[in-house]
């Protein structure tokens, strides 16, 4: 292991935050919040001084091996939580350090699961800084460091593996940097489409800067206690569209900026990520026609929540946990589906899915033509040997994960609807769930033990299990 | 595909049926159940009638491949849960075909799963049927046919692969005939042995007979509407060891037969059984301690449940549904690992759940030893790449059929804890739920299709997929 290398980069990540701390800051000192201003102050000095103390010695050999890139990212991603959450205890807010780790963790994985009862009391730097976790935790912070920062070499590509959501991290060009660059690029621009089409619906610029980091992060905090319940349709219907748009794999928004429009379109994943939204919401259309006066709500509730569960963004407009039970299961099917690869949305991803279906498609093959090989293929190209069994021994350590965590919090004795859909809800990073985590309530009903694995299960959950898994291995650690 | 052999295979077992039908029909004769034996009657002709059309002709080529291996089998279970559906339709105590083709997949699936909602008004020789249906489904008809029965050839296997438990089939001796024997003579042996422990315990023979017939099978159809609350607890703890016992591989019973006993008692499945089976027993025995008045209670009744469960067997001696939420997750963790390969149990299995566990360490290992050959090995056996990739296609498949069938029978409206437990219970051959379909309700509630889908499910899981997948895939028919 080469801990130097490590440890610069955990540098480096700390300097980073501390410089995305800026923002918040400057909200504060926009609003007038004064003792924020102090506070934001503080938390940008600590960021300072350990990334510094961490980055000081630039590290002799750069070699980063598989192994390191899992180990780094892992803690990168730990330490920016734990940073991150000193804003929420120091302003005294979220005074409780666990509740505070809870809600930053949250931001950061872009789960969106709250444990703050009055959204509306927090001052706005911090509902600020609160939603900007989002945007950050989306596209993942090592990808922003590995595009401006001075991580150099060829070996940054394990970073963008271990960080990137999906089976496979497709690299537009051949430098990992640019790929890291055209990646942030497309970010930034459907970011700021996004804020526009908001204000020409009359949102605020500042609701619009926090709607916008929350759709493009599919992250889902809301600043109101009532979701997007209250908004016009207009605006309704732009996020429910930026949410889709945000859960497909932004190699397709890449070959479309190279006017490559065909095999854009032909994408296997983006076809079935369409066809799913469209079948979920016309099952929801009809099963909850009663519910709404007009056609036209029914279909916008119905588009509005898929397309918010579907790519784990979290937002709602209504409370869907009053939903009837199959509306319920088609939501919670969807949870466990998630977005595409590729994209800032969690879940299982659409691709694994199809691979899997694949997979047992090419079994059944088998028995009947034994003597004929079979390969199975993405979008013409053969998925390699190493995806398949790296995809399968990612989803039996999701199930295992899944099944002690809801075993661990079924301690707190609450009904087993609310643990299971609190344990999908984090672990796929989306945020609402069921029952006593609905959209209408929040998490705090649980004890501190219970977050902390709530709070390990979105980690696990926005960094696909391996770096966790990695990072807890003997085998790692070992010489 | 030889259709021949295919058609030959039915007939043999439809005759097979209507030999097993003479033992109700002789306990109709005993208890003096006039309208029952003509019932009987009827029953066995028809069998023998269809089964003598379709055995009729003896095949000239008796090739029988993988692929009709499986397809015999699936089609045999679904012929012999139709025939023997028989019974409950003519006697008219169950009318509808649907309730009484759950009813009796639910027999020969070892589920237990039941739509009676008294079932201590059915005549004697019906119930004897009812559960004689788990003792001839739990060790499977077709290793019976294979035992003894003209299907000559080398061929069996794959009859004995498509039926048995587990990921891989083990022949005791190199003849699959001899082994079949081997199979059914413990199976025959430990049966009578529980009867006798049973009736010393002032059990009467005909409830001894259906007692030790639900055991043996992991099947778990009482004939009491209070289960085993009733029975005393030398006859509760009988039951609790020999549910147990019939849950363990049963190459280690044949090892000690040959008195090879480091091995039998060295396997890691085995170990990793009982493991569990104390660690849950543990842990609701201190979650339940104040439900029950003193402490031999209590462990007798986690014991009893813990061993039910585990083995998918789904007897009760009280209703786990009141148990504290910790508790009922420990029991529907359980209900997911199941039983050992090779034995009558149901569920995913211990020996699957061990490889695909070792799967993800290998996964892990990797990582940090990028250049070293690392290899997955059970008791000191390599396991094949095939079985791996077999597993986890079955994996998927389990988890996509689960998924689907949660998302088809919420349309009946209940609540997610009872379609949830209903479908765990089913496909993995328990038996009771929880909630609606807890062990003091039964299935009656839900709608006829539903009842279908389950149905399916219990078959599906009896059968672990393959086969049932491969009978409707259409490779399978193509030329």
């Amino acid at each position: 292991m080469n801990y130097r290398i490590v440890l610069y980069t955990l540098g480096l990540v700390l300097n980073c935050e501390a410089v995305c701390l800026l923002l918040p800051l400057i909200c504060a000192i926009i609003y007038g919040e004064a003792p924020l201003i102090n506070n934001f102050l503080i938390c940008i000095g600590l960021c300072l001084f350990f990334g510094s103390a961490l980055a000081f010695k630039v590290p002799k050999y750069k070699t980063m091996y598989s192994k390191e890139g899992f180990v780094s990212v892992a803690l990168s991603w730990i330490l920016i939580s734990i940073f991150g959450s000193f804003p929420f205890i120091l302003s005294g807010y979220i005074p409780n350090f666990f509740d505070a780790l809870f809600e930053t963790a949250s931001g950061f994985t872009t789960t969106g699961a709250s444990i703050i009862q009055d959204v509306e009391v927090l001052p706005k730097s911090l509902l600020f800084w609160r939603s900007f976790t989002h945007w950050i935790g989306g596209m993942g912070i090592l990808v922003f460091l590995v595009a401006l920062m001075p991580i150099s070499g060829g070996n940054n590509l394990h970073l963008l593996k271990a960080e990137s959501p999906g089976p496979t991290v497709s690299k537009f060009v051949p430098k990992v940097k640019s790929t890291a660059k055209i990646l942030y690029g497309i970010y930034i621009f459907m970011t700021i489409l996004e804020i526009i089409f908001l204000m020409i619906g009359k949102m605020s610029l500042y609701e619009s800067f926090l709607t916008a980091f929350g759709t493009a992060g599919t992250g889902g905090f809301g600043f109101k206690n009532s979701g997007f319940a209250d908004y016009s349709p207009y605006i309704q219907n732009v996020i429910t569209i930026f949410m889709a748009l945000f859960g497909i794999n932004f190699t397709v928004y890449y070959l479309m900026l190279i006017k490559k429009f065909r095999p854009a379109l032909s994408s296997r994943e983006l076809r079935a990520y369409v066809g799913i939204l469209i079948a979920a919401i016309t099952i929801i259309f009809f099963n909850c026609r009663g519910l709404f006066t007009t056609a036209e709500e029914t279909l916008r509730h119905a588009a509005f929540q898929v397309s918010s569960i579907m790519t784990t963004t979290g937002y709602s407009t209504t409370d869907f946990d009053k939903w009837p039970q199959l509306s319920k299961t088609v939501l919670l099917t969807i949870m466990f589906i998630g977005a595409c690869a590729g994209s800032t949305g969690g879940g299982i991803k659409v691709s694994r899915i199809l691979i899997l279906l694949k997979s047992v498609v090419k079994e059944v093959k088998l028995v009947a033509h034994p003597k004929i090989t079979h390969k199975i293929t993405l979008d013409h190209r053969m998925v390699e040997h190493e995806t398949v069994r790296s995809i399968n021994v990612y989803m039996v350590s999701y199930i295992v994960i899944m099944a002690f965590s809801i075993l661990i919090i079924s301690i707190d004795e609450f009904d087993f609807s609310t643990n299971f859909s609190a344990v999908t809800a984090t672990l796929n990073n989306i945020g609402p769930g069921f029952s006593l985590v609905g959209p209408a309530r929040n998490y705090a009903l649980f004890s501190t033990f219970s977050k902390f694995v709530l709070t390990m299960d979105m980690l696990i959950g926005r960094l696909e299990i391996f770096p966790i898994l990695i990072l807890f291995s003997p085998y790692t650690w070992k010489r």
